[in-house]
């Protein structure tokens, strides 16, 4: 039985908490917040839990043998490191740290500890991206054409990083993880409403080598939710809705066909092509307890989860390449050489 | 009785014959169009129509007191002009022309002879876009925030200019005309799929001298046809979605409070306040049907419609820079001085 | 080329005449209407047309070889008789006749004369509709279980039928096309909020001699529009809502398996099955230009439509059965024997 | 503070035992399911609970001083009145008992020992219907014309009860909240596929001694969810959609003007008039935790439900009529004076 420590009870915690409770192979014993009222609260649920308002504590606590870190951003990387340092498995809010340099360096001190870390990149383990990722696998989409997503809604405003890294982060990772390739260049553009304040509103666009496009709007103060999403594919298109509660993923029959003129060979002839939709019925197990399940697997059987922290590594690469491009109005940045 | 004729019996001509035949004041007279065909389904439909392969022909004709410009974008500039030269009035389809040289050319002649010119700019005669406009005037949206629109579908690829050019046009006069206000400098980024030919997928940011930005996404290549803006304000929100057959503007009394935190003076706090929606009943009038009768009504009246040239021009100016960032990876433009 | 008269230009009238206009080997050459700026407002549209407010003239005219009557329901027997007595053929607006015996009238006299008779059931003729048959005839969807409709939206009021004769009937046009099933009896309820007029609020429930039910909900009084069927069967269960744009069939492939509890052979075991969802393309011709070409080829043919005319009887028989109903506020009404 | 028990913890037991936990002045202290699994999971959740199999345990402990019956329809008096004999106040499941002299035994067994007696009809909770009653009590949509449900969706059958007691139920609960009428007459067709099991596709038409209707389509057989009310009325309508997150509730400025023809006294004529469109904010509180509050408060208080209780009474004489008319196709079924 794993024993884990979940700092962090605010938002996302509480899903952290009930999942890792409810699976088989572990069970919370702590969890740390500087605010008591959360704390209070964490224990109406669950009597038996040790809380604490010192993250320290926690991660020092001897009956914790895993730490999930589920703070602000800006606090990852000292305690995800703090925790390996203690000899800690780790579990730690997307994005995996604020820089690539933070990531990489929590990555390799994992490894030489053999220590699992992962990066909780929760829509890679949801049902529609997975079905997305098959699809995208066995070619059944054609040549993949571009990868365009909406994430905005109103709130919740973050203090420490803008909505790229709060929201776009989301699809960085689905697209990592549906597509396996990286970009090779990044133009964001945005704005902030309130001054001083981290953008509230952006716009990404992803460079690739392959005549591919990714973009995602990311915004905090919509006055709808929207979570959509559409991959173009030269023989079939998906539009992922988020939202939707039954039939999430569609896939169109849909595109374009190609052929040269037969009166000049200066023009190509577009023919649109229309067919049947079909959506798919997909898993509906709960992505974070899929997520939590695997963890847990991967701690009993002492695998390291390589792919996955490359992939949070990357993420967090584009994530610092956008504020670049930013800060520049659209001004594109290229991203270095894989490490 | 003005007598019309109209140059190309395409996608969008038949809807001008249609206007031009059933307004007071004016009837078709004549078409033309490259196309035997497309004249031959004209005659059925009107017999009385004369009808020609050659526009020079049409814009001869001494029954022909207004000319509609409604062929590819690159014959703009050079069909205007010569039936300014004419004497005639002219009604282009947007946008104006293939250049901010040539729009401010047919302008100047357009003034010089007394004759009318407009820009075919049709969504801001709809019910829609009006009233985004008088709710913008009356300030009930508060600051404005953003505005950010979705025009996307399966086709028409066009053949002569990228799809910001084609769809993303129709935001950019509808933002001139609901926010009276010129951008400072774009950022645009896309993809063609299909070599050498002009993007189909397309991004373009525009950005203001005040915290406002402008974001459209524009496609020829998707499955689904989304027409989809948002327009958000400090005080209300507005979502126009032109698919829905009824209610296509809501307003949401949503947003948020920002005020000093009274712990802090350094920290904001933000509340998130949601209140009604509102979908105010809009003029069904067919916007083409409002603009044909303006066209008409300024001709009679001899009264130049500067405003309407003027944001012609503007919207050209964009397209422009637009298209100058897209070839640079989204690298930004400035627009220069207003002439 | 076969001469069409068309009685009544109000709502539907343009439609059909449009149609008739478009297609090879029929041309309309007059119409008829009570009203004469209905009258002036075919002749803009259709110059060559002649004109009168005199149905009779219209039906005596000997370039007319087809008389289309699109008049309320009181005077479809009237005029279809008259124009069978003169030896025209007769396309009539749904229903038939005002009762079951007129409509047999109608049906015995076309065939004494050789004059193809066809009662205009509009969505036997859409892809949506012709699908569901399809998918019926083929036993995709197993044992059916039910039809249930709802035809709702605000207007127009009838003066001369209750909403069952206005909406409902194509519901029963549709079920009697797709199911090719005979109800055995009706109970109906509604309600009229105007003293002295038909109702405008209407539920149908049609009885079947298998476990198949059938349900309809008109209604004139409705804020929103809806056009939304469901079709229940055992293997898959279909909703068609025809308000969509694309993806008007959506088939389920949702249901129930049901076993006997191995515990108890009394009790059954429901098991719930969902899986995918597909919305096949559909057939996208405009109905009642099928309809028009399939009524203007058994002309050419000299081929009577047995079919279509007793479905347009049983449809009445309905009807008359329903009214009934109604006035006994859901007292069951049983279907006499096929005729 | 007030010891509760609750027998049945199948679907909604869950969610009775998580809102009687959260409320102030109440703590649920025992539950009991003859199923053993079901207790696991709820002392996994609540592990301070006290769990049994044996109801009779259940209702003797002197700890329990509210007894919350959630069971099947068919247990429903039994329980409840056990309960009420050994002194305990009680809280019931729709509807309140199998037939009207079942609950007018119960009604009467609370006021004799001055228990609180309250019948869990959920929906008169929520902020939607309580927004709804407040527009008619208001008068802000005229005359009420009709009320129009369908409460569809796949699963789940009951065995001891029609479609009509499991989910129309609450329709009828709504409807005598929200316009505080009594039907005076029921009609109702419906239909199992099941041989031998309750019907699982019904329809319910209420006719009142006013000009006004209500109908409730329910059925367990159905590949979509849906939860859609229309509520009509002279000056305004309202559509009410459960299934939406947000806007629930719509007020349609629409409906239809009638006044005298001009030109003939014996023709009414009729407009047809669209306005605006307002869904307001509404409280969004938990119903059951508004229900849990209001029962408590009503132990502490010593004040009997007697408007709920008689409203519980109504419901299951309209219900009992329902199953009458079922049987015989529709047949009208009156319902009797008030007691």
């Amino acid at each position: 039985m794993i024993g884990v420590g979940v700092i962090g009870y605010g938002y996302w915690g509480p899903n952290l908490v009930r999942n890792f409770m409810e699976i088989p192979g572990a069970r919370v014993v702590c969890v740390s917040d500087l605010n008591k009222d959360r704390l209070a609260v964490a224990r109406t649920r669950y009597p038996a839990l040790t809380t604490t308002t010192d993250s320290q504590e926690l991660i020092r606590n001897p009956q914790v043998d895993a730490v999930i870190v589920a703070t602000p951003v800006s606090s990852h990387f000292a305690l995800g490191m703090q925790a390996l340092e203690e000899g800690k498995h780790v579990l730690i809010e997307k994005p995996l740290a604020s820089s690539a340099e933070q990531a990489a360096k929590l990555i390799d001190e994992a490894a030489r500890r053999k220590r699992i870390l992962l990066v909780d990149h929760t829509f890679t383990y949801t049902g529609a991206v997975r079905k997305m990722r098959e699809l995208v696998t066995a070619g059944s989409l054609g040549e993949i054409y571009y990868y365009d997503s909406v994430r905005v809604n109103l709130g919740l405003f973050q203090h420490d990083v803008n909505v790229i890294w709060d929201l776009a982060v989301h699809d960085l990772s689905i697209m990592d993880f549906v597509l396996r390739s990286r970009p090779i260049a990044v133009s964001a553009t945005g704005i902030s409403h309130l001054p001083g304040k981290p953008e509230n509103t952006a716009y990404l666009t992803c460079f690739f080598d392959s005549p591919f496009i990714g973009h995602v709007h990311a915004s905090w103060l919509a006055p709808v939710k929207v979570r959509r999403t559409l991959l173009g594919g030269s023989a079939k298109m998906v539009m992922y809705d988020d939202i939707e509660p039954s039939e999430k993923i569609r896939v169109y029959d849909k595109g374009i066909n190609v052929t040269n003129d037969p009166e000049s060979i200066y023009k190509l002839l577009i023919q649109y092509r229309t067919g049947d939709m079909w959506a798919p019925q997909l898993d509906s197990t709960e992505a974070l307890r899929s997520e939590a399940i695997h963890f847990v697997k991967a701690i009993e059987e002492g695998r390291a989860l390589t792919d996955e922290c490359e992939s949070g590594l990357r993420v967090v690469e584009i994530l610092e390449a956008a504020t670049r491009s930013l800060a520049g109005r659209g001004h594109p940045v290229e991203l270095g050489a894989r490490r």
